[in-house]
């Protein structure tokens, strides 16, 4: 495909998915951005909401229509869940559509109803190449649904136990330490910079959260065998720092498992993944290493004691878990090298 | 007893834990702080490691030994593991030695020997007053060792279901988001401000952090009928603040149990604590709302579909975590009111 | 005084200022809270805005009007500026009203005129204790305009040369780093965690903010030959902690005066200020030393090839800054010990 | 020039500046990385210091000598000061070397003397391409002095003015907060995390930081009408963020000088700078934007009641402040497009 060929949109472009999409956009080759749109910040000017976004400082936010939004070969959506559906229908065929939010990720109707309510919207193909055979999935297709940040962290750091067979899926229990950004830029108290800094906080503990039939969604797609009994115990936790996921992640080990052929699955698995690297045994991730980038840095060990696999990824919510993704499910989808326009090496220190 | 009459020694006064130390007995109406040791430190002036401390300013480091020692009602020891016991044994039996490591914190000299090595030194009764008739072993005693920071957390997040036998100490799963502090002031890189601003790691996966066998010491004890395989799988998280441990515990749940069940053990259990805080139904805790003060904030749901009881609690592990428990400890050693020189209100936001 | 006697309200109870009063006012021994009470919270639980005032958390929060704080020995105002004089005139003479916002700070109509717009209050005596003959103003009184938590922090950084005659307040550039929370708890997208955490922003750059004309009203007053053109260039920067600032204060110097002079008035003016502590030599202030605390750590140096002098001042933003300052002046105003319920240790690290 | 066709090499690789080399030289399309030297960790991988350089991870870190330095079109060098000398003299003439640390960039041996000691070594090219006429005098160079991150800050703040003899250097007061990293991987207590996180702290206060010859040099270097007495008050606060350098400057200014001019002085100095971003008027810097690029963010206003000319610039000290000034300078020397591997756009939020 010729250099500037692809022209795309961002609709929600004043938020921070929205802003970490053009960011990742501007250094896209083969990408010329067009309309950027929102809703309530239409009329005004990007650079008041992204001021590090120089090169589109200028341009004037436009409406999340389908006029705006029509005449590009790819639009990307960063909508509050529950208003994908609307615009995508409006949006025709030929467009690659590429949805940040929740809406078309789940295929189970009653899950969709149980954590969002009403108006399930169906399921596009899932924009998580490193599943089993999605990259086959993901070539030509016009519509893909992002995974949410923390079913990709915590499905891509068992997903090599669950497709060897090591784990089934029942009683995985993930704590993931988060920065608040994946909460997007509303104004609530609880996200308010004084309330956050210097401090560690849970929250949607018990089962609420709305990545839990996500990631059991995943679990069980994976799963050599999948467990009757499929459950995760899910929590995040707000700390201090913008951005970055690391979760970790145990499940139910059977004794006989060892950490070598543990250690074999995740090397086999990740051997050709252009943006999951295991790291050497002993180091662990930390988010740091992959702040900015589509990196995902896994690590696993057996805890033999405690009769559970112990596996820590480490991700930018941001990027790989949203925008970097998305961008990955672009070249995917158009045809381009997977890793075009995305970086695997983090900001550090 | 009368104001001023206590007479305390802090060893180990150059670092975190002794700093900490310092600073509530500067707040404690009944004691006198006397010497304040170090090893490499001793010599130089204590404002020069805890600008913080200007009443002890000017105040002189003296070595840690036993005639620097010798002559205090108190003494703490906050020292690197494997040092308090030769120490402890040169101070008299008539003086209380608050022993701030870990050397006499484990009954089982062969779990000491798991994850210390040689040396064990023998049990002390054990500072954590919140335990089942604890409060009576530590009246009038004359060694106590302080429960280390992780354990604190965790087992007073389990502490009522483990009593009411909600939950017998079988696989249960800690993750625990913490400060760097708790690692004390070790010149190590990975300790290093620019490595930890801005990230979150997880460090000692998969078992074999030191404080694994103290946590399941105490589920053991607490459990209203031990199960036969006790577990725990323990992670912590180091996140950017200096502070502060957010420790997520979950644990398996018999499928009859409901969640008012779990609401009215933890009331019962904590109705009548002084620093344990059962947050109202909703309220989840942050290490913000306990920080510098005594205070342990702790909330309990149930997630039905993860078949699991999920705690969590907040404490500032260099108070409740480490110094202000040893003060408790004094407190109740010396027969002062339990909550002397101790606040039960953090610094937030 | 007996214990327990001065029964106070809090104004304001809902924000920043109002919890850091109430938090300090739980650790006066010869205080009871009374009412406290919001504007658009009236009615909701007080626990539910600070979750650390547990001794609190069950208070309902009233209304903020006369009838509410009636029959309070005193009451604290931390109100939005422009509200403070209505109130405060239906209180009656005899109750001790502490304002911690602007109204009654400023003694110029035309600097109130400038920088806050119509409706100057008139000016009440100035909490800041430190300055020349101010506690004898104090004293009794039982109106205080709580100064700014800038102004008290740029004031204290340069007193002692203004009143030694060493600078004449002219000139000066005041430059501070601070946490957020001095803004309030206001819904403003610049400050949202995501926004603050990881990054330094300067705001209010070029004169404009309103601790513009209390800063300079300070230096006049101290000036012992007070400049023809006393100028401040005043600059506040936000830096990723809740808490805190740290002032880099210069000014002009004879060159003429040598680092000595500057030391010995330095140590002379704050020999004897329980709260205020100059720095030994060659150690700089930090604002983890005085987190949570009423102290003030201020160190000064000469810079003779830039013809300048060079204070720093470190204090918590909430308390000496707002809260703490405040209950001092009640103390020195209801004719306490002046320190009663306040720390000079802060919570490090 | 052909693609890959450049070999360099970084000595001093497993630091924060060589880090940041080379985290930059991967993204570089004419680059290939030769040697990474370093001395006491020579022999170790290089993943073990740099987690997030994945693709370089199993590289083993040659010694700093001549003899692994050999054989590459240019040379990186990150190195203590007062080290580059003796390697850069057994390079070849035909090498690039780019010196990131300090040894040649003073002009004046005298300079040198006060702030260094003995052994000035002579100065080389200084590289700040934004300085008029300086692209000339880097185009074909084989040396390089890469500025101090704190000179760059301020010099880029003020050039401008000091150009357009709108102010001419004399009494120039510099505030800089910033991040730890710019103090290198050093073990020193004050640079732990604990220390440093929830903390502001100012250091090398009073003119004794080795910035102020080099910020001077710059301030003479620029000024239409260099003042007689040309001088900077420079202070860096360390402040809670891993990267990032926020300066405030401020100069006096003539009365007669109006707002308007000073924009447009600004305006025109940086129009066609590819890196150096002058902000719309009311939008102030934050370091958040220029995060991981090479970018500068720079706004401008009058004092007009101080009599200054307040500038503030945000850049990364890693990037514009190190390794990206320094491979904008490689982009010269070797007749590359100058933003060759070089993004304009930070990684916020």
């Amino acid at each position: 495909m010729a250099t500037g060929a692809i022209r795309v949109a961002v609709a929600g472009a004043t938020g921070y998915a929205g802003g970490e999409l053009l960011r990742l956009l501007l250094g896209h080759p083969d990408v010329e951005i067009g309309a950027v749109t929102a809703a309530s910040s239409a009329g005004s000017r990007l650079g008041d909401h992204h001021p590090h976004l120089v090169p589109l400082a200028d341009r004037t936010v436009g409406a999340t229509d389908a006029a705006t939004l029509a005449g590009h070969d790819a639009v990307f959506l960063a909508l509050p869940h529950g208003t994908s559906a609307e615009i995508a229908a409006q949006l025709g065929e030929e467009t690659l559509v590429i949805d940040c939010g929740a809406d078309h990720r789940l295929e189970d109707p009653q899950a969709w109803a149980d954590f969002y309510g009403s108006g399930w919207a169906g399921c596009w193909p899932y924009g998580l190449p490193e599943l089993p055979d999605q990259r086959a999935v993901l070539a030509g297709t016009r519509r893909v649904a992002v995974p949410g940040c923390y079913p990709t962290t915590g499905t891509l750091a068992l997903l090599p136990a669950l497709t060897a067979g090591l784990i089934d899926g029942h009683d995985v229990v993930v704590v993931a330490a988060s920065g608040p950004s994946g909460a997007g830029k509303s104004l609530k108290p609880h996200l308010l910079g004084a309330e956050l800094m210097n401090s560690a906080s849970a929250y949607g503990v018990g089962g609420g959260h709305r990545h839990v039939p996500e990631l059991l969604q995943n679990f069980r797609r994976l799963a050599a065998e999948p467990s009757a009994s499929t459950s995760v115990s899910f929590t995040p936790v707000l700390v201090p720092m913008p951005r970055g996921i690391l979760a970790t992640c145990t499940a139910p080990l059977d004794p006989a498992v060892t950490a070598d052929e543990v250690r074999v699955a995740y090397e086999k698995a990740y051997a050709d993944e252009p943006f999951v690297h295991l790291l050497p045994p002993g180091q662990w991730p930390q988010t740091q290493s992959v702040l900015g980038s589509n990196a995902v840095h896994v690590q696993v060990t057996v805890d033999a004691a405690a009769g559970r696999l112990v596996a820590v990824a480490a991700l930018d919510n941001l990027t790989k878990g949203t925008a970097g993704g998305a961008i990955q499910c672009l070249n995917l989808a158009l045809g381009l090298p997977e890793t075009t326009g995305l970086s695997a090496v983090g900001v550090a220190p």
